[in-house]
């Protein structure tokens, strides 16, 4: 019986899930991080175990096939993923979790995980992800046009989620996901135990 | 669609259904309440559409053969049962609107609005439910142990329900459902019309 909740921090890229987790994590102090491992090399400044585990391909290979990551994918040649074993300690010991995640991994972890709380962030319009993206200046106009495609289209993907939240100003939307986090705790699905408890006195 | 929620209180009888619903009137100011339709005379200051709708039994059948409620049940001779249009405007209106009934009751509304929020009352002990029905001394020996049984097969409903609060301080039960209704506000399956309004944008 877990008695932490695993939170997924999911949307469309641009839509601010980093700002988010990061506001979120110095305000719940309980909170804990997972933190994947992966094949690529270290960067200047990265800790082991902390940043990521690093290992390599044969490794990561081999716990692919033993169904030891909640959710993984290859991007640019290099493999990410997220270690089951430390999530589930986590939530056995009563931790709350947190995973910041893009779509295709949150799907991948509701089918491993289904009892985790699934929420989706959105840009307040497609418009301002639009603004978002061009401000950061990183990409050339075919590839804006692009990611605003693929954000139109990830919109679908908003009802496989539990909750969904407009990300229109971070620190509103930083209180309704700790609310959720909060309601949450409250769930029928997570209150078994309890109601053995009240029968025995 | 829908713009307000359906919140629906109920538990086994002693947990305190009653006390938590006014608190939640009070606090709530926008929070609308149900108005039963009933059989039953009125009593001296019942006021017509306030406590109840008084209406003779040809028509309350007569309503209940056109699915006009959204629950209903006889009791001690009594037909009592919720209005489904009233509750519908509400809704509509965008209005949150707070219904307070038994199990039999909450699970027949599930099934005719299944999108409603259900929250399950419990006690914190069958002891302490025990002392709240000997405290009221309107109960003989007899009737206490058939309430203490049936509450005790009645803890198995929970898990029907969407949420469980335990009652043993009626400030912070009050306060857990407060969150819950806030965070239910933020459910994908609310979500379909902000989603339609930001792909316009």
């Amino acid at each position: 019986m877990d008695n932490g909740l695993l939170v997924v921090i999911s949307g469309p890229s641009g839509a601010g899930k980093g700002t988010i987790c990061k506001r979120l994590k110095e305000e719940i102090k309980d909170l804990k991080v997972s933190v994947s491992a992966t094949t690529r090399k270290p960067r200047e400044g990265e800790i082991e175990g902390t940043s990521y585990y690093f290992i390599n391909e044969e490794e990561f290979i081999k716990r692919i096939n033993n169904e030891e990551f909640l959710e993984y994918a290859k991007v640019y040649g290099n493999y990410y993923g997220t270690p089951k074993r430390e999530v589930f300690k986590e939530l056995q010991d009563g931790n709350d979790i947190i995973l910041e995640i893009d779509i295709q991994g949150a799907l991948q972890v509701k089918k491993n995980y289904p009892k985790g709380v699934f929420i989706f962030i959105l840009p307040p319009s497609l418009t301002e992800l639009n603004n978002r993206i061009e401000k950061r200046g990183t990409d050339s106009k075919e590839v804006i046009l692009k990611r605003m495609q693929c954000a139109y289209d990830e919109l679908d993907y908003a009802f496989e989620y539990d909750y969904v939240v407009v990300n229109d100003e971070v620190e509103a939307a930083v209180e309704k996901i700790k609310i959720i986090i909060l309601a949450e705790k409250n769930r029928a699905i997570r209150k078994k135990a309890i109601i053995s408890k009240i029968r025995e006195v």
